[in-house]
């Protein structure tokens, strides 16, 4: 079975396309790439752009599958770990696009989670002024969020993500069957975004997730539930950013669990708490303000933390991250306005309002309260 | 008086405003530039930046104007020249953007020439994955070319402007009075692009040109002629990047002189020839390019090379320089498609076409008689 999602935008749509083959004999995704590419009439040169692990697994059926093609394909591994997340690693991209003589018509192929996806895009968007990129998404992070929608860049020493540009990919290909690697601590990282998308658009997908009896290993996943977490989630995606490209609006809603969030991954130097995880502190935190602001019910936050929960992600604060840092770190999101904090707080499982009147003291009271 | 031409794009126009004192008794374009930006609505925050020189000049006038307006302004210099256009140099922006907490409605003001021009865009375009950016170029080639149409970027160690994005300016304030400062040499290199929209675009500009007496110092050039200069380039520019924002077809045509021109910059290591001086070179070889192949007049030619002389161009290549070495440059250009060069070559004084079908065998005894 294979499902195509559409990402429709004003200069250039693509498709997401996931195939799982635990439902078909058809071939797995990862081994289509090649000719999926090739529909699309891109250039002859491709770069491969990895990690050591994920290459291990995955590199050479991507590059038997892009070399039958008819592509010339280089490939490259970058270490792993959003800390590598930076100009430096770009640099080195540069430096194989060069020495591979990429040109205009090239694709950069990003086989990786989130960090590989982010760093590739964002050096294909600034190589000869931007080249064509591909994701293909290793992580479940990586399939239902980063891979879909064009944000790509690298981290500043003093914040995430503050360096970077939109560049959409020409295709984002999904082979659920490659998360039987993934580790379990990145697949709940993975989950803590399917949630935010329950909780900020799609009621049926929440309620789909409460009813499987356990969400923190994906062995206790069954297929079913695992093919509607991928395609309700891109389709979410892709529907916000599809109505609002370049976050003027609509696409802030995505942020949901992200301002206190990246606050928290930041003050623990993206080592101590994952990207997913901080999310997930975020939107119990983000629940919080939205009951005493008295937006949301009470029993809504709680069906949320019981969610976040039984997936295995936190719901505290980490040991020894201070309140003043984490109101102080707030001011340097890429979402504020005139020194204003903006926050997406939900009114309704599945809805959500976007405010930048959250008084300081609200936030401090109930950081202390977690 | 003050022209306005339009920039026509899809997802954002803007204006360049050409405002000349000699003219009128009205302030001159430069005390009006946060006047002019505050018709755009930007936010509070601008960064300035610039280089010593120009900031010494200008960058007083420029920061009253902005504050008198009500903007917030902090300003920073880079070093002069095209060797520390880096992305060294791009990360002290990013420092310094950070330091001063710049939003994603802020703007960075670009005050200089080319390089800043080019740094500027690139770092606005690259944080927080694109802030605005408003151009007021200084010299005469950052007025008529690389302010105007939103290429933005720096040097790789192995080649020009192979990193980089587009990333169009809210608005580009041009001030001819401002030339006054500039060095005679810098004078003539915009010239050379100034030349390339005569033989391009606009036989009548070519002709103005040629009925000036003197065009190798700015103070033999009348205000006239200097207004129809301005004016004319710009529109030139405006007009093809108005058809062709990302170089997609027609915009080629704006790299006449600049294949061979961008790889005898390269190969002098940006130093010892500037980008205009370049440009001079390399339209000379073009031309005589497009005579041996049959699609230009030689006289046309002589005429384009008696120009370029009474500005005080150069039409040979500089000593030293390896023929062997041009052509393996070449295949370095960001336009080379599946290996092939690509050529802009005159067929009348303001018609050119583009191939890649000159023969290397062409180009090298073209390059041996210079």
């Amino acid at each position: 079975m294979t499902s195509i999602i559409n990402v429709n935008l004003p200069e250039q749509s693509y498709e997401i396309a996931i195939t799982s083959s635990s439902y078909a004999n058809a071939p797995s995704s990862l081994d289509q790439l090649g000719q999926q590419m090739a529909s699309l009439k891109l250039g002859k040169k491709v770069l491969l752009v990895s990690n050591p692990t994920i290459f291990k697994h995955f590199g050479e059926r991507a590059i038997a599958s892009l070399t039958s093609a008819g592509f010339e394909v280089a490939s490259c591994t970058l270490p792993p770990g959003e800390r590598y997340k930076t100009l430096n690693s770009i640099q080195k991209l540069y430096d194989i696009a060069l020495e591979n003589r990429l040109e205009r018509s090239s694709t950069m192929v990003a086989l990786g989670g989130g960090v590989i996806g982010d760093m590739t895009g964002f050096a294909a968007a600034t190589w000869l002024r931007g080249i064509n990129v591909v994701q293909v998404p290793t992580s479940l992070l990586a399939m239902v969020d980063s891979a879909i929608g064009g944000k790509t860049g690298v981290n500043h020493p003093h914040g995430k993500n503050l360096i970077g540009a939109f560049h959409q990919p020409r295709l984002v290909l999904i082979d659920p069957d490659v998360l039987k690697t993934l580790p379990m601590r990145e697949f709940r990282a993975g989950m803590a975004e399917v949630i935010k998308y329950g909780v900020i658009w799609d009621a049926e997908l929440f309620a789909q997730l409460e009813a499987s009896k356990r969400l923190d290993q994906l062995r206790y996943v069954k297929s079913d539930l695992l093919y509607s977490i991928l395609t309700r989630s891109c389709q979410a995606k892709a529907d916000v950013v599809s109505k609002d490209e370049k976050e003027g609006g609509l696409r802030a809603i995505l942020n949901y669990g992200h301002t206190i969030g990246h606050a928290v991954e930041s003050l623990t130097g993206y080592r101590l708490v994952n990207h997913g995880e901080a999310v997930a502190i975020g939107m119990v935190a983000a629940g919080q303000i939205a009951v005493d602001l008295g937006l949301w019910q009470k029993e809504d936050t709680e069906r949320q933390n019981a969610l976040i929960q039984k997936t295995g992600l936190p719901t505290q604060l980490p040991d020894g991250v201070d309140i003043e840092a984490i109101i102080e770190a707030l001011q340097l999101d890429k979402k504020v306005q005139a020194g204003k904090v903006r926050f997406v707080l939900p009114t309704e499982i599945g809805v959500v309002t976007v405010t930048d009147e959250v008084p300081s003291d609200i936030i401090r009271q109930v950081l202390r309260g977690m």
